[in-house]
């Protein structure tokens, strides 16, 4: 299929940001159970259920475009998670896996702040008033996860790890 | 080898940041091959130099920790960089295919501002003060970078791809 308009790839970014956070949801339990820090593991917990809040979003954002929800294979995020995969298994320290954990994680909210960033301005630019405040709301929880990492990263992990 | 300890992730994790600027020196020749508008390609192309230089700054870190420059494979940006491959061949309209073009220059530049923003940080706690300088260096510019596009995008490519 060509791409002929901005909204065409608005569509097949969103498809990409679908499979993307799919794939998300299977990787997070494994980080979870990985990690050593019980604020940690709360952390991944809860980033779990957001983003299962945030497929959820995009159905809605697909639903309010009048699209079928479709995934198109992210190959950043099977990356990014084969990266995340290489931590798991990692002979470290527990301090020091935990410390690359939240590296691996906060790779992966970066990914998403671009991809939601980019699909939040093209909706506002084609006047999907209702789909960029959806896609805004997402972008602002990944921003938040994103900083609640860096907190515990540098408040006890990293120091831990030291 | 095991990491026993958060200096032991900084250098590993630098092994990375080294190995996905060199897969990135090779990716933007093509990005800005692909590239219909003059900014754009002109865009990558002050982007390409600027990698080379943060290529030579992280010879600088490894040598001011005393440590011999590695890479370790960066899977996570082999996957951003199929993916931007995957943008190159796709079949869309050429201002289509700038924007497109776009998105996946910001994903990779976020997963760079989250590997630069995490040595930076382990740098500072490890009171390597020149080498955190020196990363803080490289994180301001693919900051800027990530700017440039999004003022490149948001000003002319996606308002000429609608």
């Amino acid at each position: 299929m060509k791409l002929e308009s901005l909204r065409d790839l608005l569509v097949e970014q969103l498809q990409d940001l679908y499979d993307a956070e799919s794939r998300i949801t299977k990787a997070l339990p494994k980080m979870a159970k990985a990690a050593t820090s019980p604020a940690l593991k709360a952390a991944f917990e809860k980033h779990l259920r957001e983003t299962e809040g945030q497929v959820k979003r995009l159905e809605q954002v697909f639903e309010a475009l009048g699209e079928t929800a479709k995934t198109k294979t992210c190959k950043a995020m099977q990356g990014l998670i084969a990266e995340g995969e290489e931590t798991i298994s990692e002979n470290a320290e527990p301090e020091v896996r935990d410390a690359a954990l939240i590296a691996s994680a906060q790779r992966v909210e970066h990914y998403e702040m671009a991809g939601y960033g980019t699909v939040r301005s093209y909706a506002k630019l084609l006047k999907e008033d209702a789909c960029a405040r959806l896609l805004e709301q997402t972008l602002e929880e990944e921003k938040a996860t994103d900083e609640a990492l860096t907190t515990l990263a540098e408040s006890t992990i990293n120091v831990e790890a030291v």
